[in-house]
C-alpha cells in the first residue's frame, strides 16, 4: 500500500460500533429492496468482501404512506421484511462490515399509487417533485404514528442484524420537509423558528434511540444545501446539526433535493469529482461527530488529503462501490491501476429508477452478482480454455471480452483491431464535450489488457474474412461495432429521408464530424431521432465552434434518455447557454441544398434553412464480416474454426453499458451449451407450491 | 332477462373448446403476471364468477428476448410460471370458464433491460415506439428458436390447463412486423410479397397446433388496420386472415399499433362506444372462424345487436369487464341498470403502466380481490351495522362509501349533501367537453343508492358542525371535497402568485368557469400546474366560445398524466385543432391587469398579454368541517358521535379514482381496528424460509 493511502485504512468509531476503515458504502437504490432478498444480499455482500467498512440498504419506507412502488424501495413493514434483509447483514457480517438501515418517510412527494393512501407532509403543498401530489397536512396523529413507526422499524433493523439506522432526512423528504420553509408552514409548535421546524427531526431521532438503545449506531442524512429552494441552506444546516448533535452518532451529508437529485448524484459531464466538499466541507465546525462524504470519489490520493484536511472522516460512495466493489481493497494491496473507476454517467440510475434494476457501465457484474452468479473480481476456468480465441475489434464489447477471457483462464486470446488505437467509438466519444471521465471505460481495459500475460491485442490490422479464418483461433469473436445511418434511417418512418446521404458535402454523421468534416456554411441542424447523448454532444461541440446550431428532434423532448440520467435539464440549460436552439416533436422527411423540411407534432409543414445537417437518426450493425463467415460453414470447418460469435454493436446497437455487458457475457458462458444465447437467472418471485401440472 | 339480450347467452365453440356463452374478456394488462399469481388468479377468477365464458391473461413472453420488464407481463419461461398461472386456470375452471394464454413476442420494441438481451425483428430498423431500441435483424436460427419457443410455451401452457392459447400478433408485435412492410424489408423468402411477410405468422400457427393438437383452441390476435403506418390495412388483413383461417379457432380483432395503442385502448374522450366496428365490423368475409371484437362495449342492447348483425361471434371487453365483473350475470338477471358501466378513462391503463398494479375509476375492488381480500359484489355485514352513519358529502368519496356502507348492511346511513344534487365535482367535470361518459360514475351510484332501502340522500342541505352533532349519527364520516387555490399556490414555489385572487374579475379557477364567470375581453391564460384534464378541458371549453386561449403549464409537457392514459397526443393534437396556443415548462409568477408573467424553463423571462387567467395550480382540500368537528372531542361526546373519520379529496386531493377507493375502503374496513388507518395487503414476494432475528 501507498504509505500516503494508510491513514484510509484508520478504524473509525461512530456511537457503539466501530468501522474497520474509512470507506463506507452510503445507502443506495438498487432496485433489489425487500422484493430481490438474496440479489440485495449479494450485491452488498460482495461490497463487504471489497473491503467496505459498511454497506447500507437503499431507502427503507416503514409506513405504507411513503410508498413509491412500482419503484423498489427496501419497503421495510413486517416481519418477513426482516427475513428478506437478515440475509444482506449476513452477507456483511460474514465479511466484517457493518450493515446500514436508511430508514426513510419521502412525505409530499409520495403518490403512494399501490398502497392507495394519501401522501403525508407538514403542510398540503403540492410536491415540487410531482406536481399531482398533494398531501395531507399532517394531524398530530400523523405525526406520532410516523415517529412511533420509525423507531419500529429502527428495532426491526436492530433485530435482524443492522448495525446502523438512519433517519434519512436529506433529498427533500419529510424530515427535511419539516425543517424547510419551503414545504413548512406550520403554526402548531413545529413550525416557524429553525428550532420548532427542527422538532419533528430531533423527535424522531429521540424515539428512535429509546429504541435501539446503546445496540446501533444512529446516522442521519442532511442535504446541507439544497441548491435551490426546496431544503435549506449551509447556515441553517450547520445550526440544525448543531441542535441535533447529541442525537447522532454518524452524519451522513450531501446537498440537493430529490426534485433537484442531479446535483446530489452529479454526473461527470456537469460535476468534478469531490464537487461536494464545497458544501459538504464546512460542516466540522458544526459536530463532534464523524462525518461521511460523497462527490464520486474514485481517487485514493484526494480520498486521503480529505480525511487528512479534516473535512470528513469516512469516504462515502454509491456510485464508485457499483463501478467497483474491490475498491478499498485494490487500495489496500497498491493495485490503484487496478480501480474500474466511475465514469460518473448515471447509467446505474437509469438502471435502477428506469429499468428496475441495477446495472452499470464499467462493472458488467453489477446487479448480476446473485441471479446470474458473477463475482466481479473471481473467475472460474473456462472448461475450454485451451482453444485459441480472436476477438476481432477492441471497442466497448471486444475489449471487455477480451479481459473475461483472459481472467478465464485462456491460454492464448488475441484482439484484433483495425484502427491504431484500441477503444472503439469511445475514442471520440471521450473527445465530446463534457464526455472525457468516460474514457475511463477504455483506459481501465487497457491496463488490464495490459497485465493478461494471456490476452494479445493487435493494432492496426483490419482482418477480412479470409484474414479471420488463416488466424489460426478455435473460437472467433466478432465485436465490429455499428455506424450512423447515412441515409437517415430512422424510427417513425423507417425509411432514408429524401434527398439523404452522408456522401453528400451537406449531409454528416456523427463519424464524420469527429472526423473533422464540417458544413460549407455557418448554419447547422443537429437532427436526432436517438435521443441520447451523441446528437446534443454533436451540437454543443460544433456550436462552440461558432456554428448556429438547430438541434432538432423527433421526439418529445430532447434527449428524453438524459432525463433517466438526470441530465436532461442541465443538459438542455447547457446547451440553450450554448446558443443552441431546440426544436422537439419535428420530424424531418427531407434535404436539399440549403434547406431541410419535414412536420411539427401536429402534422404541420416544418423547415428551416440550413448549411448542412447531421443525422443522428438510427445505428447500423457493422455485420458484414460476421456473415460472410458463417455464410461458408464449410470454410470455417477447413479452417479449423469451431465456433463464431458476435457481440456488442455488432448484434444490435445498444447502449455502451449493454455492449460491455454482451462482451462480458459471452465470456462468461463460453464453455456453456450454447454461448450466443443468454443462460437463464434467478427471478427470486413468490411460486405457489403446487404441481404445475393439475390432476386432470 | 331482457329476451333480446338471450342471443348472448349462446354456447359458441371454437374450435376443440366450447364457451359457454358470447362474453369474452379478452387478454389485457394487469400488473399481475406471474409475479402475483395469487391476484391474477383472483382478478380472473372474480369475472369467470361474474359469469364471462373466457377469461385471458395479459401478454405472456416466452421468450427472454421479449421482456418488458419492470412492467410486468405474465412471463411464461419455466415450470415455475406453470405453477403461478395454474392459480388461475384451477380459478376460471372452478366457476365454468376456460382460460386464455396470450402467448407473446414483442420483437423490435422491446429493450430487454433487464434480461440485457438484444431486441429482435425481421429488420434492423429503430423501433417506433422506443426510438433508442435498435433490433437485431433475425437471423434464420433466431425464426427458428422463436417459432420453437412459442411451441414450448403452448405446451406448457396446456398443460398447466389452459384452453386457449395465442398466436398474438395485433398492436405491432412481432408476427404483424414480420407482415408488415413497415417493419419487414428482408429478401429471404420471409419479406416481399405478402405471402412471404405471412410465412413467420403462419408457421408459427403450424407449429404451435404441433405443439398442443386438439387440446386446446389456437386463437390468434390481429390488428385489421394499424390506423396508421406501423402495420397493414384492412385490404391486406382479410388477405390474411383467409391464408390463416385453416390454422386458427378463434380471430381476435382489434385496431391500431402499440405506438398508437391509444387507437385500440381508445378513451371515451375520443372514441365513441363500438368504434372499432368501423374496421372489425367487415372481416366475416374473410373467415369461417368465430370472431371475437371489442370497442368499450357496455350496453347489451349494442351488443345483441353487433352478434344478431353477424359482424362478431363473440363481445370482448377489457375495460368493462374490469369495471364490472359481472356485467354478463347482470344482463342474464335483467339487471342492467345496476352494470357498473366503464367510464373510458383509461385510468386502468394509468395503474398497469405507469404505477405497476391494475385499479379502476369505477371499481374499487379491481386489483384488490386478492391482496384485500375484496370481492366486488360480495360484502360482509358489518359488526358495527347497527350503528347510525352520517356521511357528509355525496362526491365520489361519499357515494362510494354510502353505497358500501349500504351494502355492509348497516341499519341507516345517511348522505346529506349542500347542493340540490348529489355527484360533487362530477356534475361539472361531465360537461367539459368530450368527458360525458365520466358522469357514469355519478349515474351508477345514484342507481345504487336508490336500490339501497338503508340509505337516505339528503340534498340540499348545508351541515355546521353543530348540525352534524345534532343530526342523531355514531359515526360521522366527512366527504367535503376540495377546491382549486384561488391564489395560484403552485408546487414549483409553494406560494401565491403575485396578485392572483379569484375575487378578482380577471383571475378564475374551475368552478367559476364552470359556474359561468368569464374574462372581460377575449384573451384567456389557462395556467395548469397540475397536468392532467381540467387545465385543457377548460381550455377547449373557452376556446369553443370563441376565446383567444393561450394554455400555460409549468411542466414539461401539456398534460402529462394523460400520456399515462393514452391521451396526450391526441389532447395536444385536439387542443391545437381548437386554436388554443400551447406553451410548456413556463412558471407564472405574477398576474396585474391585463398580463401575466413569469419565466421559462431556463429562467428567462416570459410574459404575455391577457384579460384574464384562469388557475388550474393545485387543490386544497375543503376541511373546515371536519377540523371544527374534531377540535371539540366533548361535544362530540356529548352528541353520541363515537368516530369522526374523513376521506377522498377532504383528506388530500387526489385522483378521482383515489377518492372512490378512499370511500370504498373505509366502508369495508369500517369495523376495523382504526378505519382511519389502511389495513395491510398481502404483496406475494418471495421470502427466505429463516428466522428474522439471527441467534447471535
Amino acid at each position: 500500500m501507498d504509505p500516503n493511502h494508510e491513514i484510509l485504512f484508520e478504524p473509525v468509531r461512530i456511537g457503539p460500533k466501530t468501522l474497520r476503515n474509512r470507506f463506507y458504502q452510503v445507502p443506495h437504490c438498487s432496485g433489489f429492496g425487500t422484493e430481490k432478498p438474496w440479489t440485495q444480499a449479494a450485491h452488498r455482500g460482495v461490497k463487504a468482501e471489497g473491503g467496505w467498512a459498511a454497506v447500507s440498504t437503499e431507502y427503507a419506507p416503514f409506513s405504507p404512506d411513503s410508498d413509491e412502488a412500482p419503484l423498489i424501495a427496501a419497503r421495510f413493514w413486517d416481519e418477513d421484511d426482516m427475513r428478506a434483509l437478515r440475509l444482506m447483514t449476513d452477507a456483511a457480517h460474514e465479511y466484517g462490515a457493518l450493515a446500514g438501515l436508511e430508514l426513510y418517510h419521502g412525505g409530499a412527494h409520495i403518490a403512494n399509487n399501490q398502497t392507495r393512501v394519501p401522501a403525508v407532509a407538514p403542510s398540503q403543498l403540492a410536491s415540487d417533485l410531482e406536481a399531482h401530489v398533494v398531501p395531507k397536512e399532517m394531524e398530530a396523529g400523523d405525526i406520532e404514528r410516523v415517529q412511533r413507526l420509525w423507531a419500529e422499524g429502527a428495532v426491526r433493523g436492530r433485530d435482524c442484524g443492522f448495525d446502523i439506522v438512519y433517519v434519512y432526512g436529506a433529498h427533500a423528504y419529510l424530515p427535511m420537509q419539516f425543517l424547510s420553509p419551503f414545504y413548512n408552514k406550520r403554526t402548531d409548535g413545529y413550525g416557524g423558528a429553525l428550532k420548532d421546524r427542527a422538532r419533528f427531526w430531533l423527535e424522531t431521532l429521540e424515539v428512535v434511540r429509546d429504541g435501539v438503545g446503546a445496540d446501533c449506531a444512529i446516522a442521519s442524512r442532511i442535504a446541507v444545501d439544497a441548491l435551490g429552494p426546496a431544503g435549506i441552506h449551509l447556515d441553517e444546516a450547520l445550526e440544525f446539526i448543531h441542535l441535533a448533535d447529541d442525537l447522532v452518532d454518524l452524519w451522513d451529508v450531501n446537498v440537493g433535493s430529490i426534485a433537484f437529485w442531479s446535483k446530489d448524484s452529479g454526473t461527470s459531464r456537469y460535476f468534478e469529482e469531490g464537487y461536494q466538499l464545497e458544501w459538504t466541507g464546512g460542516i466540522r465546525e458544526a459536530t463532534a461527530k464523524p462525518i461521511v462524504g460523497v462527490g464520486r470519489l474514485t481517487t485514493p490520493d484526494r480520498m486521503a488529503s480529505i480525511v487528512r484536511g479534516g473535512a470528513w472522516d469516512l469516504i462515502g460512495a454509491a456510485r464508485p462501490s457499483i463501478a467497483d466493489p474491490f475498491l478499498p481493497q485494490k487500495i489496500a494491496e497498491g493495485r490503484t491501476d487496478e480501480i474500474r473507476e466511475c465514469t460518473g454517467s448515471n447509467v446505474c440510475i437509469m438502471k435502477v429508477d428506469g429499468f428496475g434494476h441495477l446495472g452499470c457501465i464499467q462493472n458488467a457484474t453489477a446487479g448480476e452478482e446473485h441471479r446470474r452468479g458473477w463475482h466481479p473480481e473471481r473467475f472460474s476456468v473456462a472448461s475450454n480454455a485451451g482453444k485459441g480465441v480472436l476477438v476481432v475489434g477492441a471497442g466497448p464489447a471486444g475489449m471487455e471480452c477480451a479481459v473475461t477471457l483472459g481472467r478465464r483462464g485462456f491460454e492464448a486470446v488475441h484482439v484484433v483491431e483495425a484502427s491504431s488505437e484500441i477503444g472503439g467509438r469511445m475514442r471520440w466519444i471521450r473527445r465530446l464535450p463534457t464526455l472525457g471521465d468516460w474514457g475511463r471505460i477504455v483506459d481501465h481495459r487497457r491496463v488490464m489488457l495490459s497485465k493478461l500475460r494471456n490476452v494479445e491485442v493487435v493494432t492496426g490490422r483490419r482482418l477480412s474474412a479470409e484474414g479471420v479464418r488463416d488466424y489460426g483461433a478455435q473460437i472467433v469473436i466478432v465485436a465490429t461495432g455499428s455506424h450512423w445511418s447515412g441515409e437517415g434511417v430512422q424510427s417513425s418512418t423507417h425509411e432514408p429521408i429524401d434527398g439523404a446521404s452522408a456522401s453528400l458535402p451537406y449531409v454528416l454523421v456523427p463519424e464524420q464530424v469527429m472526423g473533422g468534416k464540417r458544413p460549407a456554411g455557418p448554419r447547422v441542424v443537429v437532427y436526432d431521432a436517438e435521443g441520447y447523448f451523441v446528437g446534443p454532444g454533436i451540437a454543443e461541440l460544433i456550436a462552440k465552434e461558432g456554428f448556429a446550431v438547430d438541434l432538432v428532434t423527433s421526439l418529445d423532448v430532447v434527449s428524453p434518455i438524459s432525463d433517466l440520467t438526470l441530465e436532461g435539464p442541465m443538459l438542455r440549460q447547457h446547451l440553450h447557454g450554448a446558443g443552441v436552439t431546440m426544436h422537439r416533436g419535428v420530424t424531418i422527411l427531407a434535404i436539399e441544398p440549403g434547406r431541410v423540411s419535414g412536420e411539427d407534432e401536429f402534422g404541420e409543414p416544418w423547415a428551416t434553412d440550413t448549411d448542412g445537417v447531421v443525422l443522428v437518426t438510427q445505428q447500423v450493425s457493422d455485420d458484414a464480416l460476421y456473415r460472410e463467415l458463417v455464410a461458408d460453414r464449410s470454410a470455417l470447418e477447413a479452417a479449423g474454426i469451431e465456433a463464431v460469435y458476435r457481440i456488442g454493436d455488432c448484434v444490435a446497437p445498444r447502449m455502451i453499458s449493454e455492449a460491455i455487458f454482451d462482451g462480458h457475457r459471452i465470456a462468461r458462458e463460453i464453455d456453456g451449451p450454447d454461448p450466443a444465447v443468454a443462460l437463464a437467472f434467478d427471478r427470486e418471485r413468490h411460486v405457489p407450491d403446487i404441481d404445475p401440472v393439475p390432476t386432470r
